[in-house]
């Protein structure tokens, strides 16, 4: 393991030997809908309560990318995932169904990168043989939680997103087929001072560009590199704005390999309730995780980084007058040994 | 590194070269009062709101553990810290404050040791050269999140816990003086069925009890290797219960040996408030970083286990009736290269 700056290289470049995306309907009506392994076809999630449904999404995700892996759970030695809901309680009580020593995590949406980036962490020092990063959402459970009771049916503004349903996980180890997480930058808190928790994507394109820049810098990369520089969920506000403030310090993003899971989930036009976009740490993880992991095994794509962007604000935060502090984590993942 | 079990063996052995421990009064009257870096007189900690009071004790003890470490703030890589408020805001916020990459964590009140084990992982792998853990808890945040608004001034069962106010923050590098991090076990999330949130001490004993008893086997050692295994915010009815299903499982605890920060915090007979005892992330933290740590640095004490533990329930998820699923992480510290 070597660090420059605020970028880790993983020596032993762990490999991704199995991945799970599970989704909810809105999902599966969406472009990448033949890419996740399962879509249910109610919000519920066949249970009672919608934070019942977040975390059953979560465990179907696990038990997946178990079998997918080609591992038993008694292989699995430790579990590294987080989630939105207060007190991660999703990824906890998954946590708890799974039986294996367990690393709770917190980056907002931008977890699925740094559980991924952790879970790395701990197979690439020695520290595990196997490792499964994860984290899901749920778009009832974040809307309640973090804005107006769902049944209100408030309205939204048109620069909103919409959280994604669903979750996602990976197995990670030292050997086998697959994609290799080469790199991780971990990013700073950013906050330029936006207070509407409904302009995330405004509040969040700081925290992406600052980490690839950091990316990019502790590299010595350039975004050619890449066959995709991914961001989490930025979607049709903020990342526009990521590319303005990347071309400011001179970086020119290339105009159709510069992505965000946010934009790839939903189409737009047919499913207006997605308003700017996708969002939620389910959004990067279904993507990621379904969509690009697919791509990159059957040969699409060869070099990619994900940056996931998280806003660290909590409803109390934000009713005392702070302003959104983001986050944004990036991991490099890379076809071949 | 190495990996036995859920244990992790540090190769490197990290030391602790610096670390801080703020409070608030009521832990100002208890009587580890002496070894606290500084007393506020105030359950507002000087700011206009409890939250911003917790995020205000974080910031002063990440910035008395750099000074103590004697390094800069820009020698300071990776922050790795969590707090038990919604979305983690009091770390998040002190993070924005740092300027520093950070990853967060959550343990609930395991946030403490947890934090440590992943920073010390970060040294021991060479992913960093300093690292900061750090975590606070504040009393009258806690009870207005988990249970009432603090103004009912409800009653509480007399096997509560009372909240500590508090941070605690180290900074952990490869080489120079003071307590080596030895190994960490990872606990797994134990659930034996408490529902009631007011008894975490129950709750929490299995989680304890099973992360010890996984500790001795993965690293060989019986209870005496240690001069002081201490648990983290069981209190006076949890902690015997934790003795109790050790000598179930054929592990005998030291009769003054074995003891529990939530006890050594606070004098119960004098401060009635206290209830069986402290709890929060901040009581671990400030009672190993603030006494513990001393006692080693001045050769008291050689050999010590600390056993955060944590309760990883959301008001949301005792609402919806389920249980109270726990966890307890464990960190071995060592005088001596």
């Amino acid at each position: 393991m070597k660090v420059n700056g605020q970028t880790w290289e993983y020596e032993h470049r762990p490999v991704i030997i199995g991945s799970s995306s599970i989704v909810g309907p809105e999902e599966g009506e969406g472009p990448l809908a033949e890419d996740f392994d399962f879509i249910y076809d109610n919000l519920e999630i066949n249970e009672k309560t919608w934070e019942k449904g977040e975390r059953r999404l979560l465990e179907d995700a696990a038990r997946k990318a178990l079998e997918l892996a080609g591992i038993q759970e008694e292989q699995l030695q430790f579990y590294v995932g987080g989630d939105l809901m207060n007190q991660i309680i999703s990824s906890s009580f998954a946590a708890r169904q799974m039986g294996v020593p367990y690393l709770g995590v917190f980056g907002a949406c931008s977890t699925s990168m740094e559980s991924l980036a952790v879970a790395s962490l701990l197979v690439d020092s020695g520290a595990a043989r196997y490792a499964m990063a994860g984290t899901a959402s749920h778009n009832c459970t974040v809307e309640k939680q973090f804005r107006y009771p769902t049944e209100y049916g408030s309205q939204k503004p048109p620069y909103a997103q919409y959280t994604v349903t669903g979750a996602g996980c990976s197995v990670v180890t030292n050997q086998g087929k697959g994609p290799r997480v080469t790199h991780a930058t971990i990013g700073k808190v950013m906050d330029l001072g936006v207070k509407d928790p409904f302009n995330m994507g405004t509040a969040m394109a700081p925290a992406a560009a600052d980490t690839i820049s950091a990316h990019l810098k502790d590299t010595g990369r350039t975004p050619d590199y890449y066959d995709l520089i991914v961001t989490g969920d930025l979607a049709s506000v903020g990342h526009p704005i990521t590319r303005e403030l990347l071309l400011q310090e001179g970086i020119a993003m290339d105009q159709t390999n510069f992505m965000d899971c946010g934009l790839m989930i939903y189409d737009r036009d047919k499913q207006k309730y997605a308003l700017a976009g996708g969002s939620g740490c389910g959004c990067s993880a279904v993507v990621t995780y379904g969509h690009i992991l697919k791509q990159m095994n059957s040969g699409k794509l060869q070099k990619v980084l994900v940056v996931a962007t998280g806003a660290l604000l909590s409803p109390i935060s934000y009713q005392q007058g702070e302003s959104i502090p983001c986050i944004a984590h990036a991991v490099s993942l890379e076809m071949g040994g």
